[in-house]
């Protein structure tokens, strides 16, 4: 403020603040048609939706964003007239362990509930990357069992195939971290004085895409020099811890190659039970039982490993027993992001076909949810631990997956226009509006200035409209109204013939006024 | 902060900030249903959905809260790292308003747009006066037609009979500005000087209700002495500019009293046209024609006055011919919250059926959305007058009218649960869950500890649920299922008669466990 020069007040400027958008009609509406069908899923599943305040305490909010190191940054926070502070959500489990802490003697055991809505970060924008965006997430508390975990992977895979997502274009992997701790300890790196280390070989292991195995061996031993000439310090781990991680990483591979094999393009399923009414093309153990077998094999000999091993085979039993194959929901000990922050069993749905990135090169489209089992959602509040687990879909990813995939029949539909000949009758035009409506057509009145036709044909152009409807004093004398098929008109405009005379005529005709609707109901119903 | 005494950390307090609450279950079902059918009638009036972000700069909302006069309360605002002011929008207007300033070269004129959301206001939260609450808007921006006007006013009718209320259970009252601008013209009141007596004057006619025409007449004059033996001090009018405005508060309610005698009870409508099919207890002229034609004879003298009446007169001539009567749309003199903020025709609509106060006394639900024209919108921005005209729709309140009103026969359905009676058999449960669902049988497994059998039973009922299932190892066997419908039992258990046994065994029953889908289904449709 001190550094500006201006003197006298100027306009504002007619802008958001930074890192903020707005959303018009059809972006609206295919979040919303989204947005309905995933909740409603859920809805089926027996969760209830919870609609929390945007704005929490400071102090019920806690430390911010699980994943980041800065206990005050990341949300936007002011003080209230008392002085205390208050912020904007910036997911929505922190409001779930606030409502749960302060609800639990009211809410039924275990809780399934579903949330959906904006949640803001106080980070600085980028491309595509806004301070404000939607989650929608399914968390069940109250319950240690993996039976909850395993349902919600079920539901997971049958809200992207709700959403339009393809049977074989998406995977839902599950992990568990317990598995993890094991392979940690078998490697002779539990213990808290070999943190340092493990954040090393966690990093490691997520970088396995670009790096290669080769790679991660260079940085689980002394370190790596990249193309750049960068050197990144190692684990400085000896050859028997290596092999023990390496070995770990190999069983991720070979469940990944697995589960390429059993994608079976155009097959059909059966609706009932998932399975493929094709035989499969690949006999032997699926994927998930041979990765359940050789992490056991691996981390069988630690308690903590045995026991994450134990619940993904509950949890491979029960998908494969719900017709949830490998298809769509698999074991795969690959998952590592978010590890750090779960207890138990991990999931993310990733989409597996291609889209071109920003460079023009060919990439799995990747993540669009997450989610796992966090014991420690309300002990801030009660001192109480209480299971829970639970996933977010990032809403907006998943849409760009769908404008990406999908070639949308279902545009949204342009209102049909009645456009204005005699300004004096515009009670006549809203009659014709309101029986259009009525018989379930969006339709709307032109309330430009009426002066000039070509006008109101341009508005009709920008609306989308498919029809216009014109009623001249000539129309109204002999009780008939014009129907233009803008469709057909747009189509006829692009086509190669000199006979404009004839192309204006044959997307017009006239009816009796008393047909109107009947006419324009079936006008519509022929374009579809 | 300073005040504090605490030496270690406490645990966080489990609740929302001050004026702040959560909303679970049916509630956020029933608002998103109501908003649902409110957005869709919006959609068939050919108005486009805008999402805005929910944060703005401080310099793009303006002056807070239109009815309130202080600049720089009444929003939650903080700075950005940039020093520059953000806030939350305190309505859907100011956003629109930046929203059209910026985009205006790329949407269509006029704009028809509809905005649903949460908006917030910093003030002193009181009982059922929330911090944040919902408003559904929907506004027409660029043109200064009446007929924008007119289908608002249609579009908001059709909206409170789409969400249920019945007609004859609300009004829409139509006014306008320039017609209160004739009155007082008339009164000798208008001119820059006469602007404190102005605004007695308004809040004299507001109190209509409350004080009657002897009350007002006295604020009119000298002042007035109420029960408590406070005085108000009058606008000291003469007795010929009394009589002006009283003539004026007198059409206001004649109208009124002509609405109650239009009031058709029970009538069939026709859906088309909107006019009854039996015929009206009242002839003569509808209200809405006796309200123009005495409003013409008062304040036809002056430019101003002629004008609005003009505007009132073609509104109710529209409405007239698109079917929505003196007992759903009314020209009303009598409406004057909100003429202060608007420049054209005022409109809101009322809820006319009796509740109880809070003591107990019937009184008139009232108001539930209102809005009007307001020619000034985004002048702050761009220097130009774009007109507009718009409503604003109270969500919360008409939601506490509808909850009110009706007896929901569509209360939310609890889910089928399933219970477990052997928890090594939970992929057992699970299958059976996958085939409810995959029927449109909302179902979930029982997750908690299932030892006790009776707390699943517990957790059914706070579940709502209709129907439980229940698979021993006993019917394992038999390849059966035992059914439980709870909804019958829960009113077996009210009945008078010793037979507990006879009533636990009534509703229940087995069937094979291949049918249990088909049992489930025809159980719950029987239920409805």
């Amino acid at each position: 403020m001190a550094k500006t020069k201006q003197k006298k007040p100027q306009r504002p400027k007619a802008a958001p603040p930074r890192g903020f958008r707005d959303y018009f009609g059809p972006e609206v509406i295919h979040r919303q048609e989204m947005l309905r069908t995933i909740t409603g899923i859920y809805h089926q599943y027996g969760f209830d939706p919870l609609e929390s305040s945007a704005v929490e305490t400071v102090e019920a909010l806690g430390k911010f964003l699980p994943d980041v190191d800065r206990p005050n940054e990341g949300v936007f926070a002011w003080q209230d007239d008392d002085e205390s502070w208050m912020a904007l959500r910036y997911d929505l489990t922190a409001p779930l362990a606030r409502v749960y802490a302060q609800h639990r003697n009211d809410l039924p055991t275990p809780y399934r509930r579903y949330a959906v809505g904006p949640v803001w970060r106080n980070e600085k924008p980028g491309p595509g990357r806004f301070r404000q965006f939607y989650q929608c997430d399914a968390d069940t508390v109250g319950t240690p069992t993996v039976a909850a975990d395993a349902e919600i992977c079920a539901m997971l895979a049958d809200v992207l195939e709700g959403v339009g997502i393809q049977r074989g274009d998406y995977i839902v992997r599950v992990n568990n971290r317990k598995v993890l701790n094991g392979v940690m300890e078998v490697a002779g790196l539990s213990g808290e004085d070999k943190a340092v280390e493990r954040g090393i070989v966690l990093r490691a292991i997520d970088k396995l895409d670009r790096l290669g195995q080769d790679g991660v061996r260079a940085l689980l031993g002394e370190g790596r020099k990249d193309a750049s000439g960068d050197y990144t310090k190692g684990a400085s781990l000896g050859a028997s811890q290596i092999d023990v991680i390496m070995e770990f990483i190999k069983i991720g591979e070979h469940v990944q190659i697995g589960q390429q094999l059993t994608k079976i393009d155009g097959a059909e399923f059966s609706p009932l039970t998932g399975l493929p009414k094709t035989k499969p093309l690949v006999s032997g153990p699926s994927p998930s039982s041979y990765a359940v077998k050789a992490l056991y094999n691996l981390v069988g000999t630690t308690a903590v490993g045995r026991d994450g091993v134990n619940e993904l085979t509950e949890i491979a039993d029960q998908m494969e027993n719900a017709g949830y194959r490998s298809n769509r929901i698999i074991i795969d000990p690959s998952v590592v992001r978010g590890l750090g922050y779960y207890t138990g069993p991990v999931y993310e749905a990733e989409l597996t076909f291609e889209v071109l990135d920003e460079k023009g090169r060919p990439r799995q489209f990747g993540s669009v949810a997450g989610g796992g089992r966090y014991d420690d959602l309300v002990k801030r509040f009660t001192g109480q631990e209480v299971p829970a687990t639970g996933v977010s879909i990032g809403v907006d990813r998943l849409l760009a997956a769908l404008d990406n995939r999908l070639t949308r029949a279902d545009e949204v539909a342009g209102p049909v226009i009645v456009t204005v000949m005699d300004r004096d009758r515009m009670a006549d035009y809203q009659s014709m509006v309101a029986e259009l409506r009525n018989a379930g057509i969006r339709a709307e009145v032109y309330l430009g200035n009426p002066k000039n036709f070509g006008n109101q044909l341009k508005y009709a152009d920008t609306r989308n409209a498919p029809v216009a409807i014109i009623e001249g004093a000539q129309e109204k004398e002999n009780g008939i109204v014009q129907i233009k098929d803008l469709a057909l008109g747009a189509r006829l405009a692009k086509e190669i013939t000199s006979n404009e005379e004839w192309k204006q005529n044959a997307a017009q005709f006239e009816v009796s006024r008393a047909d109107l609707v009947s006419e324009v109901r079936e006008l519509l119903a022929r374009a579809k």
